[in-house]
Order: structure tokens, then C-alpha cells, then sequence
């Protein structure tokens, strides 16, 4: 690393991501199921646009204002992959989109349904299905009874979609993938559903052809510590890292100046810390503050030295994304680019 | 609630919030203790300058970045209670602060030491003492060495200070006050200590006389649900809640539209969730991804309306404040004003 920047921030390798973005893209393709992968990762302009050239086929994302950013900077294709509930300002935004650009949403209910017919006649939309996670959306078998629902209510039903998010835990991957293709089929049995949309980055390996028609995976551009335990992604393959220095040290410990304001505070249960760390694959960090992570080294490591530059690998990047304005991009380890993180905090 | 926002939005109660800076004022006072509230919880002009008003003697901060921002809106005195490491860029920007306000700076190294002499010769210095929460700081027994060496390298030692973090967890207040007082005192033994400078939110209330010379909590101000669950504040106190709007239910769970990226991830072991609900004091947020918060209701209670919005009040307010752009300040129910988080993401 030749880059003396302020720490903590944001590094991105550019070579890594698109490697990723083209692997992803030729995964999809050679198993002929559209890619349309999650912006609300990346929540950038620059990043999205890589993955259309790369062969994506739109863009999902969470929130109106999500929609709303990427609308403006000329993405014409956008699934609302939420159940969006249209009080009456988000109502009139909603308008204004599907005037502009082609525009789905979800739903998972009867009565959003209607409010969403109620707020833009003819919306189009996608009912979820819940596959497992327990999280939004009605059971598979439920989903024929909804698109019917909502076709009498006015909105043009063009399929089913999931989030196999129960595929975030070790060994979880292939369960969680059968039963999203299980719960998409029985509940496409239900409609005339033209598209079938799962997919995950943990899951993405796993989708087969047959059932799914797209898949919205959207950690695989950068990969993050939660990947790399489950092993869906390797160290080779992390883009994004947080550039951290050692602030202070004693024992086998030492305080990194990346914490929870700039990581994100996730951590699953079956997580061994809060991220890793390049340099060091055996740390751990046990200890989170805003301001500071606390890293166990195994005994008779030395500690680095105070001031040392270290990167982070964080648990969750899209959380850590969300935290900062933008990603300094580099090639071969030197700083090439810059780049806004637009959607970030587009949570309404 | 006569609100009309899109939601998540973070919303201030402006007559709590004056209520709480008021109390802790008087509180420190009375007990001839100088408050130095923390502005990372805050990040926000307006509520620092009423602290001010209040009473505060001046700021804390956690970063340089935040103190910067801090001074150039016109505060002239502040703390930067972290083992700042002063790289060339940073040992400029020290420099530079350093000659307009009044500024301190934790140490808890002698080669930390000797690079703020090097960077800025004279600094102000307050050594770092670890009280029991194991993070950063010296032993008590080593302060006195640790002094001699900053005054010797050339820095200007004005004390000794700590945080005891230690004190987050049900029944820990008052042996983790005991601990922090206990250290200081020890610490202050060793070398001419004019400012013993400790204190947290939770151990506020127990911050006897005698030993410290200054406190800095931080979350007084808003109350979070970490307070509530340790009983450090009670419901009437939480002057921040997070807007959000039910987005889909079935069976005892409803999903609102608050997630990790509006609410943060942070959740402590012995807490009973990802955060509390006021009109639901019984509900808990029982999982939490990027944009969903899932509600569990208690077995007869009878689940809230699509569209219906809720206040969340968020486990860690520090976390959730660093997320968003603005505050929405209320008085009686009605928006009376907007905030900026002028210090949000200033983390270098």
C-alpha cells in the first residue's frame, strides 16, 4: 500500500471488483437467469453503471429513495425489492417514478396491494413469497390468491420474487437455495408469472437453472468477513477494505481506529468478531467501540507498531458503505479514483 | 403525533432534550464537577452551543475531525478523549487546531507521547487510564511514569482521565463508578493532576465528589434503550426516537421500515432486542436487517395497521445520530425546527 490518507477510510480495488462484477455476470448468463443485482450494497453511481456493462439487466434496490437516486442518474430499469407502503408523500414520489423509468415493487399483502393500485394505477409489481427467512412476504402457496388480489385491484402482477436470507449461517447455503426454488415454483404454480426473482451472494453459486429467471445478489461486488466465514467468498476476493491505524497497544492486543461509526456493529452469532483484518488473518476483533476495535492476536504474534496501516475486512459491507461519502478507488495499490457514495442514508 | 414525514426520520422531543441538559448541569454543579459533555452522541451544533447555555464548561470529541468541526463553528475548548496518532497529515491538522482553540488531547503511550510532542510541541495532554474497561489506557500505577515522559518529550500534562465503559451492563453502575474513581485517584498520585476527568452516562448519577474534576457523558442527552434496559433513564426521558412505518405483518410480528442502516446494528448480549418501541412498551425488535426492524408483540396483542407509524427508540443513539443528515426537533408534538449532523461520518 502506497496510500497516506486520513484513516479510517474506505479503500476499493478496483481490479477485484470488476473481476467480480464479470464473474457474477458470466454465472448468470451461463446459467440463463437475468442478473440483477442489489445497489443497495454499493449505493453508487459508478458501481452500477460497471455492472450493466458487465451484462446486468437492471438494478434492484430497497427504498424509494434508492429508486429515486439511481433514476437520476439515468437507470431506467428498478425493482423496489420492499414492501413499500404508500403514505401519501411517497405516493406522489412513486408517481413521479413509474412515469420515468420501468418500475416494480413489491408487494405481500392484499391491503398494500390496494393502496399501492390506490397511490399508481397499473403499478407494476412482484409478490414476495416467504422462503424461509420469516421475515416479509406469504407463503408460497398464498401467492397465487395476492396476484389475483392485486390484479383486481389495478396493478399488473408480472411474477414472484424471495430473499433466502436464512442462507447467512454456515452450511446454510444449499438448504436455503432448494427451498427458495422450491417455495418460487409452488408459488409461480399459483400465477401466470412471468418472472421468478430469488438470489443471494451466498446463494448465487447454488441457483440453478429451471425455476429462477433472475437473481438479485448484491454483496459479491466487494465481499466481506460474513462471506469469507461461510466461505462464499474467498480473501482474494475482497474489493473493499477499511484503511485503519494502530492507535494504541499493550499485551497481545492492539486498538485499530476503525469502529463501529465506520464498520457497522454487525455481527451474527456465528461470527468469530467484528471483521478481519488482512494483514493479520488470524486476529480477531473481539471488541467494537465507536471509535475503536479492540484485535486479539494469537500468542507470540507480535503487535504491529503504533501507526501502522492496516485494512479491515468489514463483517457486513453494506452496512459499512452506508456509514461513509465515498470509496477512494485504487489499482495496484494506488489511489486512481473517487467515488460518491450517492444512495447513501436514501432510506425513505 | 401530528407528524407528516417520510419515515425512517429521526425526530427530537426539544422540551425533553432541554429537560435532560438541565438536569445533568445542575447535576454536575451541584457536586462542584465540571461537565464536559461528549459531542459524539449529538454530532450537532445547535445542541452543543444549548449545553453551552446550560452550563458546560466545553466538549468532548473522539476525533480530530470532529473537532474541527466543532471549532469552526466557534467552540474554543475542547477534549479529544482518544490516543489520537498524529501522522503527517493529522500532525498538520493538530497543528492547526491547536493554534485557534483550546485543545487536549489523550496519550496513552510514551511513543504516542513523543510523536504529539514532535507534531505539536506544548500540547495540552490528559493521560489515559484504563478504570477497568480494557480498551485504551495506561495502568493507574503507570500514569506518573507516563506524565514524566509527555513532559518530557515536551507536551504540557494537564491530568489524567477515563472512561469507564465497563459500566454498560445491568447492576455494573456503581462498581464500575467505585472502579473509575479508585483509578483516577491512584493515577492523579503520580503526577500533578489538575484535571481528573471521567464519567459516562450510566455512572453520571454515582459520580460522587472528591476525586473527579470533570465529567463527559454523552447519551444524557437523548436516552437510548441501552439506558432504559439498565434503568440509567426512564421512558419520559428519551427525547429521540426514530419515525418508522409498519410495512407488513402476520401472526404476533409486524415489520417496520426502521432497519440497521437508520437504527444501527448495536445490540449489547444482555439487551432484549435491536431496540424499543413507545407506543409498544412490551413489543421487542426480535431480528433486524438493512431496511426491515421485526417486531414480536405479546401472545393477545393486537398487531398495529399497515401504514401505522411507530417511534422506535434505538438501542445506541450514538450509532443511530451517525446515520442520518438531520434532526427533526418537535416541541408538543409539532416539527419546530431541522438540525443538521454537522459532525456526522467525521471519523478521521
Amino acid at each position: 500500500m502506497v496510500l497516506d490518507l486520513p484513516t479510517p477510510c474506505l479503500i476499493v480495488d478496483r481490479d477485484v471488483l470488476d473481476r467480480n462484477l464479470r464473474a457474477m455476470a458470466q454465472a448468470a448468463a451461463g446459467r440463463g437467469i437475468a442478473l440483477r443485482p442489489h445497489a443497495k450494497t454499493h449505493k453508487c453511481v459508478e458501481i452500477a453503471r460497471r455492472q450493466l456493462e458487465f451484462g446486468a439487466a437492471g438494478l434492484t434496490v430497497a427504498t424509494v429513495s434508492e429508486a429515486e437516486t439511481f433514476a437520476a442518474a439515468g437507470f431506467d430499469d428498478l425493482f423496489i425489492a420492499y414492501p413499500v407502503w404508500p403514505a401519501p408523500q411517497r405516493a406522489a414520489r412513486l408517481r413521479e417514478l413509474a412515469s420515468r423509468v420501468r418500475l416494480r415493487i413489491g408487494v405481500d399483502s392484499a391491503e398494500s396491494a390496494q393502496a399501492l393500485a390506490t397511490a399508481v394505477p397499473g403499478l407494476e409489481v412482484l409478490v414476495e413469497v416467504d422462503s424461509g427467512h420469516h421475515r416479509s412476504g406469504v407463503a408460497p402457496g398464498a401467492a397465487g390468491a395476492l396476484a389475483a388480489a392485486a390484479d383486481n385491484a389495478g396493478l399488473t402482477v408480472r411474477g414472484v420474487f424471495t430473499f433466502p436470507g436464512h442462507a447467512y449461517g454456515p452450511d446454510q447455503q444449499r438448504s436455503a437455495a432448494e427451498q427458495e426454488s422450491a417455495a418460487l415454483a409452488e408459488a409461480a404454480a399459483g400465477l401466470d408469472a412471468e418472472v421468478r426473482s430469488g438470489g443471494s451472494t451466498p446463494t448465487a453459486a447454488l441457483t440453478g437453472p429451471g425455476v429462477l429467471t433472475e437473481m438479485r445478489p448484491g454483496v459479491y461486488v466487494f465481499g466481506d468477513a460474513q462471506q469469507l466465514e461461510m466461505g462464499t467468498c474467498g480473501w482474494d476476493d475482497v474489493a473493499l477494505t477499511v484503511l485503519s491505524t494502530v492507535v494504541s497497544r499493550t499485551g497481545n492486543r492492539f486498538v485499530l481506529d476503525a469502529g463501529s461509526k465506520v464498520l457497522g456493529a454487525d455481527r451474527q452469532a456465528w461470527a468469530t468478531g467484528f471483521g478481519r483484518l488482512v494483514e493479520h488473518p488470524d486476529a480477531r476483533i473481539v471488541a467494537l467501540s465507536e471509535h475503536h476495535a479492540t484485535v486479539a492476536l494469537p500468542d507470540g504474534v507480535p503487535l504491529p507498531r503504533l501507526g501502522d496501516v492496516l485494512r479491515v475486512v468489514p463483517n457486513h459491507v453494506c452496512t459499512t458503505v452506508n456509514l461513509a461519502d465515498e470509496l477512494v478507488v485504487t489499482a495496484a495499490g494506488a489511489e486512481v479514483d473517487r467515488w460518491r457514495i450517492a444512495a447513501r442514508n436514501a432510506n425513505t
